[in-house]
């Protein structure tokens, strides 16, 4: 642990925002999300409350309103900003957070030269994947509120759209296997503990549902067939009138979708992103296949190649056997969500350099749209 | 398969009804719950609809109108009443409905005197498998639906109390066991097929948590504290005001709460019943313990007495391995249910005679409290 | 005051009743419309509460939870079922509300033949000719409520379509005018203090708009032309999604539409009803006319014959000059409405004999379509 | 007209904004708000609109997209962002929308050079009087929007309280009097036609009700007792949990209320502000009197002082006598809004310098607290 490693995290937040004007920063289209500076801010604020706070002498902080203001739903930390109210606060100015984020940084120059223990480095690393967490979810998020202007202006020149290749079938047999995160290195309380699952056997795709895979469907009329989606699925769609995936703009002549580089052609050899849980499953269900379990996913991960796309899998997101959540405000992080959402794994264009491993359990909602999510088939061997 | 089974499993459902006014048969209080009158036509329609109209030579329709009126959700059977707009059909009157089932039983009975083959045994045995899943409902409906009104009526001269012995613990040793229903009986396409999991060590109560339990976790500020709630479920409480199970009619100075046989005072030592999943999860939370999953209660079930609430599990409904959902409209029964919604095993003081198995997958959405659900503790073994 | 005036006019609720099945009169399929269960035991309610429990000596109460569940509005009397809650009472019974009638009317019997005195013959009048409003209330709330029912059922053998001559135009000299109640019968506390108003010259049709009139405006776009519509108007119509007047059935083919007696063909040349003033103002835009106010209306109506739809003014309900509101919960009668609402005059085929004058001040939301509601046109003489 | 006239006005838009961060520019915290940044937009647009691209030779539009960021409500002028969407519009930016106010000048500057006409003046001056309605639209959701920070910026440095004098009573003599707008002055469509009323004699205050008097009402429990408030202000009331004025911060210790200068002590002397309707029908029922109509307000305004807050009278908005609305798209300016709405007669501390008469008629929905609003009380001459 050292300060350049902290520093060169903490960067990319900064980096992910130098193409916004002022007043990009501060909207929330949507209860899920949230603005710019928030991000910027909360993340700051997570070292200033379970790091420095804690653990630098005479550590003065920053601003005496700033932990109602960026407290995110840490029930132990206390009073916060209502979630959907986020959006309306215009200060702490967008200058003000920077500032705020360069107090702490500095601050943590000084933690990190003069009071690094083996308690300390644990925080100060989870920390940091708490901020390339945030780092995704800035970039999705600002996806998704620059999205509502008829303008889409870029967010960053990020391209969306990897090659992958022609559709191979992995085979795996039926047994024992053990998943979950073991050894040393960081990981989240909820990959643990590493235990044993039975599976049967299973095929499972090497690469992605693509575009066009998708765009068959939807032409076929899968949105319009309830046969192919979960009763809930088929009551979110009705509901809210959706009729393909997040972003697209494709009409009879068209294919075009917003990225985060503005509006662009639809890849259709690209693998599909920005479905739901409900889109995946029902795709699925029209093709012939169904979506793999987390160990399914995991078991057969060394034999795929992964990371540009969330994958949704068919695990509800559940505690493993053994799983014990941190004491304090910290054990909020990651077992109240265990409910109602199901389990992606992988990682995505816009996950941060060094924040994937193949045990990570991402969770959302079932319905939600605006991460980067797609689709791998999986099958029973007959 | 003979008619006298058919009846008295039918007649079951009459007499459930047999202490209400006309008027309590069409009123449906929340969109979650249906009218008595419906349940009565809905589970004739199912035998209509699926065995007589398919397996009946020139079997007559009793009305051209039924099936708009008592379809539940098969899709793929056509247009419905909306599901909010149930309560709101005064005709067909409950003395027709009570006609339509005088009218289906005279013709099954036909069918089931002379035109009984392997394949219509199996739709009669689901459609009477059907029946007795509705008259669970039945009887939480009306539960639910006379609650609303202040003179708390009685629906039936049904005791939901049982008596329990004191707390013992059962031990189950790590290692493959198998679930799911085997062999020839009548069972659900859920509860299929039969597969190996890999459990750790855990014991589990013999016991459920009674209302006495749970009443000292009311009184010490179990809803007020959110570290024992799930993110989703303390939510839920908060933008409901839940502060107690439903039914709980408990103040300073006495303890009642309403019982299908009308008010009567809370029994301490009986299970406690109608609590969320989220009570369930907290509960055992601040207890220090955790709620099994579906396969370690199936497994140690044949170990302790169950079957007088429906208890909630920490397993989200999913499919087995192996599953395979029916085809056609039949097909829709369970499948599409799975996602969103937990596993509860066991039966209830409300499940009819011959309707419960240890293999038996009842679910629902998480917030629901209106069925006899009920909590069993678990731990892992040290 | 007689008993048998009194009880003429009570048993015209019955009578409203005579068609209905014991399910028809509990469910009430929108806030705004309650049972006709409800009707019937309310309006003995106010006979109760207001006449016997104060001037009948030693009267006993039918039901002490009676107050709790048929009191409507009045904050004074106490604690009453949430309106939206009305439909989910089963109990009382139709039986038991039909008993609590007959009860009520013998108590009245003794008192009018034993305890009359001014005081009382006043509260007595204003208890029938509040019967009488909800007899009105009634049919419009059944015909609501039973229109929610896909076979249509008839309310009662009521024509609700009259004849009317061609159009002519009755002009009105500039000057001032007197309105308002005058003399000794009996009136609302808010057709009074009878007042003077300056009026422009104008001139008033002398009969209604007609359903050919209307569907023309329909058929040319009237619907999506929002020139014509005021600003909250228009919202109403998008939200709502409304295409036509209340009871249409009307497509390319076929022009008909649901009446108290059941489904009907459109009379093209009957007067216009259920519309909200929304539409009637809209339709007045479009012909190049404008709705008259209440004092043009009152002034000119004994020049043209009026009675069969409720005429939407271009007036809000407020206090005349002098108004004053009776002390106690008969002053919640009126005066607390006056905000948000538009005057209606005249009367319509529900209407109850003998309860129609031409100072009668009728309200409704502008957004309500289910009273016999139809539009007068007006303009000012050039 | 001259230019400088035209800039001065304009002028004074900007000088408003002068304490604001660019942040503060964008945010919409409720549906009936506008953000600042729109404000200065959409007063442009419409001399862009209006104006220059009738009028002035080869006008060169700023900016294609703008028409739709920044039309209001004029459906004949076209599609528009949804009123709600505005607040997450952030771009174009602010230092843009300053842009197109400067070329929007300099064009003006050439139009009013070269090109003026009667025809053009009229619309210009119309132009400049929906500037100076905005600018106080603007300062009062500025007002509302940063009041969601707990930070509670001030908006401007603007002192809201007055002094105001003892109460003193005016008497009016019954009689035809004539109101609404003579002469050749400006006026809006809706002050027309001057026309003539019949008052009874009656008394009005010649100063306003105090906050001292007000807070009397709060604590007496004039919030907790329906008799005092119309039926749909009670729901109101309930339904958002109101206590007292907007703004206020009024406990058993302190009294405070958030001012366009920020966080101040309520002046007890000063007149009230920020009351709906029904709060101010309310008070007038509590204190023995009430409200007076906009033809009372008028005939005697002469003989009082007034213009710091916006009076409700218990008058609807509805169109005078011979009301006419302009042809096109300025006819949506008043006429669609005459429903639902009470008039509010005077102005504020927020109006802008020589933008009041004493024929102006204001109008909001009777909810609405946000406006610089108070109570003047009347009472019948006995």
């Amino acid at each position: 642990m050292t300060f350049d490693h902290y520093k060169q995290i903490r960067e990319r937040s900064e980096y992910l925002c130098s193409n916004l004007e002022t007043e990009d920063f501060t909207i929330q289209a949507a209860e899920h999300v949230s603005p710019a500076k928030w991000h910027l801010a909360h993340t700051s604020w997570f070292f200033e409350t379970f790091v420095l706070k804690s653990f630098l002498p005479d550590y003065q902080e920053f601003h005496p309103d700033f932990s109602f203001f960026f407290n995110s739903y840490y029930n132990a930390v206390g009073e916060r900003t209502a979630r959907h109210h986020r959006g309306l606060m215009t200060r702490p100015t967008t200058e003000e957070v920077f500032d705020y984020r360069g107090y702490v940084d500095e601050q943590m120059n000084f933690l990190i030269d003069g009071y690094l223990t083996d308690e300390v480095i644990e925080i100060v690393l989870l920390g940091l994947n708490h901020e390339q967490q945030h780092q995704e979810l800035l970039l999705t998020d600002l996806k998704y509120n620059l999205w509502q202007n008829p303008l889409l202006p870029a967010v960053l020149n990020i391209k969306e759209y990897p090659k992958q290749p022609e559709r191979r079938w992995i085979q795996i047999k039926e047994g024992v296997y053990e998943i979950g995160h073991q050894g040393e290195g960081f990981c989240y309380d909820n990959e643990r503990a590493n235990h044993k699952v039975y599976l049967e056997s299973y095929s499972i795709a090497d690469r992605l549902v693509s575009n066009k895979e998708y765009l068959k469907f939807v032409q076929e009329g899968g949105y319009d067939r309830p046969e192919f989606w979960h009763s809930d699925g088929w009551a979110w769609l009705k509901a809210e009138g959706v009729k393909s995936p997040l972003y697209w703009l494709v009409n009879n002549d068209d294919n075009f979708c917003y990225t985060l580089d503005g509006k662009r052609e639809l890849d259709l050899e690209a693998p599909l992103a920005h479905v739901s849980f409900y889109e995946a499953a029902a795709y699925a269900e029209w093709a012939g296949y169904r979506l793999p379990t987390e160990a399914e996913w995991e078991v057969a991960s060394s034999e795929f190649s992964w990371g540009k796309r969330w994958e949704w899998t068919n695990s509800a997101y559940l505690p493993y056997p053994r799983y014990q959540k941190a004491p304090g405000a910290i054990g909020e992080y990651n077992g109240k969500f265990m409910v109602n959402q199901m389990v992606l794994r992988g990682a995505s264009v816009a996950t941060s350099p060094g924040h994937s491993r193949s045990t990570y359990r991402n969770f959302f909602h079932p319905h939600y749209q605006w991460q980067f999510t797609g689709i791998r088939l999986c099958q029973k061997i007959n």
